[in-house]
């Protein structure tokens, strides 16, 4: 039996203050700092010994992996960083509040911006400053594939090369691999692994920091995925993500 | 000009207890986490842009390089790492306090097993728990390459394929590399670098979390080395650990 196992970052300074975060590289707050070790401690216990981890250019997914391979006491694991696994580019919400923003453009707008499949926010303009053009991190990554903004659909199109083609194929020569991302990024990966519908996936909400393990047989035919840890606290995650986009509290 | 920066780890918790270390995997001090920050904002201040970074399978040295990426707001830098990049194996001195081994051994035979050039340390037995083969890590290790104690000269013979094979001629397309390890094989790379001779190299003792900064020209001829921050500082830092293993306070 081979394992993935996805996972997604911390809780992060704009997790925290409930605003829009895409490609911005906000850091982990100390809560998110300590669910990370917290995560690696439970894989430890739960005897996983990854081969090999990936993650995005963004440090809030960077840190967390840092912690989790920490907490493992495994941190000589060789990981791999890639720009096509950073969050959902949210072009010109990044850095808007939810709430706010549900309250000035409506919650069925925001809602379709967050989840709808092939919806985009308005796209940054060239001379923005968070064009990432300008992000000397991105200067090997052709122009016409950086994002100005996303749907999700685009984050799966520019996603599903490196899955394809770097992360799948370590597999067939690995046991376990470890993948540290972002709440659509993720999203994105277990759309394809459980071939769900454009529609079903908006209602798949990841909590911050909650090991997903994915298990194949040795032809790398996806057998079981299923969360690790306390599951009644994993399912007040997924509501609490689930309603961060409202005008009002439930 | 090419850059290439050698770093030694921060403060680990066996400095601090003046232990012989080697290949003994030993978490840093919170001095150590601080150390290597600040080491990360001066090359922040100093303009540094690696294009990647090296570190060995030790977590004193992961971590090091994690905590100076992130105080250069880089944490997105490519990382390889490499059991080549070790700390020189101290076989069965590994764990013994360096001041007690003194008084016991005295001074000339410690300083020997420290500085002498083709000295090793007696060998870790086939079956102690300490040897190499039993961990994990180096299970892609062959056995015949793997240390049950060292010199300076075998950490030199197991680490120059490293350097020459891998570090070094990522400078060909490359600006700008750091390389995070330990005092003994920063001591190799450097005596290989400024072709120090097997004498003089006993007397080179390079302080933690100082960056140690090697020019090249475009032909990658060395032109220039010196150590970046207040050299009144690096010097004291240096005379301390020439002194780690008398037995007595200077």
């Amino acid at each position: 039996m081979k394992r993935i196992v996805l996972l997604r970052h911390g809780e992060s300074t704009w997790n925290k203050e409930n605003r829009f975060t895409g490609w911005t590289d906000v850091d982990l707050t100390t809560k998110g700092m300590a669910e990370a070790l917290k995560a690696g401690e439970l894989l430890k216990k739960k005897g996983f010994h990854f081969d090999k981890a990936y993650t995005s250019y963004l440090k809030r997914a960077i840190k967390t992996l840092n912690y989790v391979l920490d907490g493992l006491d495994q941190d000589w694991i060789p990981v791999e960083k890639s720009w096509r696994l950073n969050e959902k580019h949210y072009g010109q919400l990044q850095g808007l509040n939810k709430r706010e923003t549900a309250r000035q453009y409506g919650d069925e707008q925001v809602q379709l911006w967050r989840r709808g499949y092939s919806v985009a926010p308005a796209a940054l303009s060239e001379d923005d400053r968070r064009n990432p053009r300008f992000d000397l991190r991105y200067r090997e990554v052709p122009d016409a594939e950086l994002p100005r903004t996303e749907s999700l659909q685009d984050t799966v199109a520019r996603l599903l090369p490196y899955w394809k083609g770097e992360i799948f194929p370590t597999l067939e020569h690995a046991n376990e691999l470890l993948v540290v991302a972002h709440g659509n990024s993720l999203r994105g990966i277990v759309k394809y692994l459980k071939n769900i519908s454009d529609e079903k996936i908006s209602s798949l909400n990841l909590p911050t920091a909650v090991p997903y393990v994915f298990e194949f047989d040795d032809q790398l035919n996806l057998k079981e995925d299923y969360f690790l840890g306390d599951m009644d606290e994993v399912r007040r995650m997924m509501e609490i993500i689930a309603n961060q986009g409202r005008s009002r509290e439930d």
